[in-house]
């Protein structure tokens, strides 16, 4: 019998949430909204669109194996050196690459629990030891993260904010813990909600922490306030000798030529960023609100999805939800994830979710 | 300092040829034929872009992570069952999680030389050991890669018709590999220029030899034929267990959704691949003519492209026809391999390589 190894014995395939079409399927449904993978409900920019159109004709060639153009202008933007950005099919690719450049057997990688799936998955899979670190209050517990810390740790993941709890720490923590690691500790910080973050005490050039800090690396996305989640792109802002090792074993076309010419032109629009960051402000304080009037507890979000807590089965309102058209996320026994739609998604999730409670 | 993984140590990045706009750019010039990474001359099926054009207001959403619609229509056509069938984000991508899945540190990968180098690069990034068995006349040495199997044997690749030489081996040599190695053995049968094969000692419905044999897996890509090497997308045949085993550690989006929806459109334009198929042969059979004539000495191929020797530095010739124009593949010193184009573009090179030789 062919055996897989070792590692995989305790790692199950991720479940990903239903297509919408597999929805109205099966429920008989005309509409469906999904309000489950914090998704941009804007769509993207038009002229992402208009790049991808105007590439049509090359889709036999290649991509640029290097990204040079997207990466330069990346670069530019956040002033830092093309050598110092890498490309990823999404930040699910980047966990893979980070986790298969650094994770030896036995290293200890240090994350939170509630976190995004892939820090722990790509870990178990290079056969390092997961070290959980429990959310305080549905946020990170940086000081709890810093206390783990042995000579045996490599790794350190930080989603700021969170995923799936919207919530965010300081940035003057993830500095202290900065301080506080030794520089052959990797600490990634994971902005992929960046975009959406309302408070001043989050640095949006965390960039500029990289000189100090070589054992940094900053990753974003542009699935999320881009819209582009499709396409599968995102990047890490790094030092070049981090950047040059993830390349040893890096696809040689990782990322889709449709996905590079996309992001590339996503990024002069930011009057779309900043139209998806109201809208998603407006949805934002309206759910609360409504939750409020409710007595439903939730987190509060610096992000696109708000997490909250219901007194009957989790995956009962989910399912109920689903069978009236909106569907959201389960996330264990008694929370759930519900990301912030258009004014007349959220409505409509509220309405239907007021039945319920 | 911060460091990455031992085996790595070994590993460089992989040098892309030049993007054609950088040549344009470089050597002044204002139109540059690529014959270099054995891409459809002819581009790849209008359906295929209607199918994108489609799907652009969907950019926002994530891909569907089980390729369900791709992945049925691909079994309905083999005749497999959907279970048996997994996607990735082009071979490049498939090779690295067979890799992840199945190979321990110490275990041997038999493979050959010259072969596509994402086998070796996978398997040093696992720890495993590669035994490399020369080629033979440029064309895979089947029963030295059997004399090579030990008990420490866990995957062997084969790459048929092979890349970069274009030679093949008849399938019944392959069978008895297969009959010869035990069932632990993964045996990787990698078809990326079937559509391309002349010859009719090569089992077309290859995926019949899977109830067979459990440890095979079949490989194929739609970067080749299909035109849609931009896309990333390739896949898998093999048994719904190993397809299991891969799911454990795949990205849970890893194949984009334009990949999806262009790959499954483009799978119904069987006259395209027709098209390509002549349009290959033709200019195949006008280089070997040019060849012999001028007395170059070439490997017979089945694919797209075709390796040939030189008497002059491989390198210099490469050069002096990228100065002209027109981007070939050096291979080692005295090889260079190129991609049969158009008509148009084969009479191109052979006009240039005329004058060099």
């Amino acid at each position: 019998m062919l055996k897989a190894r070792n590692e995989l014995a305790t790692l199950k395939p991720y479940v990903p949430g239903k297509p919408i079409e597999d929805v109205m399927r099966e429920f008989g449904l005309t509409e469906v909204i999904k309000l489950a993978s914090n998704e941009n409900p804007l769509g993207c920019s038009p002229v992402a669109k208009e790049a991808i159109i105007k590439h049509l004709d090359n889709l036999n060639l290649y991509p640029d194996g290097n990204c040079t153009s997207l990466k330069e202008k990346i670069a530019g933007i956040y002033s830092v050196s093309p050598s110092e950005v890498s490309l990823s099919s999404g930040s699910d690719e980047m966990c893979d690459l980070l986790s298969k450049t650094f994770l030896d057997h036995g290293d200890e990688v240090i994350m939170a629990d509630i976190t995004f799936p892939r820090y722990i998955s790509t870990a178990v899979m290079m056969g390092a030891v997961p070290v959980i670190v429990p959310l305080k209050d549905f946020t990170f517990d940086i000081k709890g993260m810093a206390d783990k810390v042995t000579d045996k740790t490599k790794l350190i993941w930080i989603c700021n904010p969170n995923n799936p709890t919207g919530t965010m720490v300081p940035t003057s923590e993830i500095i202290e813990l900065l301080d506080s690691v030794s520089e052959d500790v990797l600490v990634v910080l994971d902005e992929a909600y960046r975009e959406f973050v309302t408070r001043d005490d989050y640095m949006m050039d965390s960039e500029n922490l990289l000189s100090k800090y070589p054992n940094l690396v900053i990753m974003r996305t542009f699935s999320k306030a881009y819209g582009l989640a499709a396409l599968r792109v995102g990047y890490i802002l790094a030092a070049s000798s981090i950047v040059t090792e993830i390349d040893k074993i890096r696809g040689p076309f990782n990322v889709n030529s449709l996905a590079q010419v996309a992001a590339y032109a996503a990024l002069d629009d930011q009057d779309f960023i900043k139209k998806s960051y109201d809208v998603n402000k407006e949805g934002k304080e309206y759910i609360y609100k409504e939750f409020d009037a409710m007595n439903v507890p939730y987190a509060k979000s610096e992000t696109n999805h708000i997490f909250f807590g219901v007194e009957k089965d989790a995956f009962s309102i989910f399912d109920a939800l689903q069978r009236a058209g909106v569907i959201v996320r389960p996330m264990g026994a008694k929370h759930l994830r519900v990301s912030i739609g258009t004014m007349e998604q959220n409505k409509r999730f509220i309405e239907l979710i007021k039945d319920m409670l």
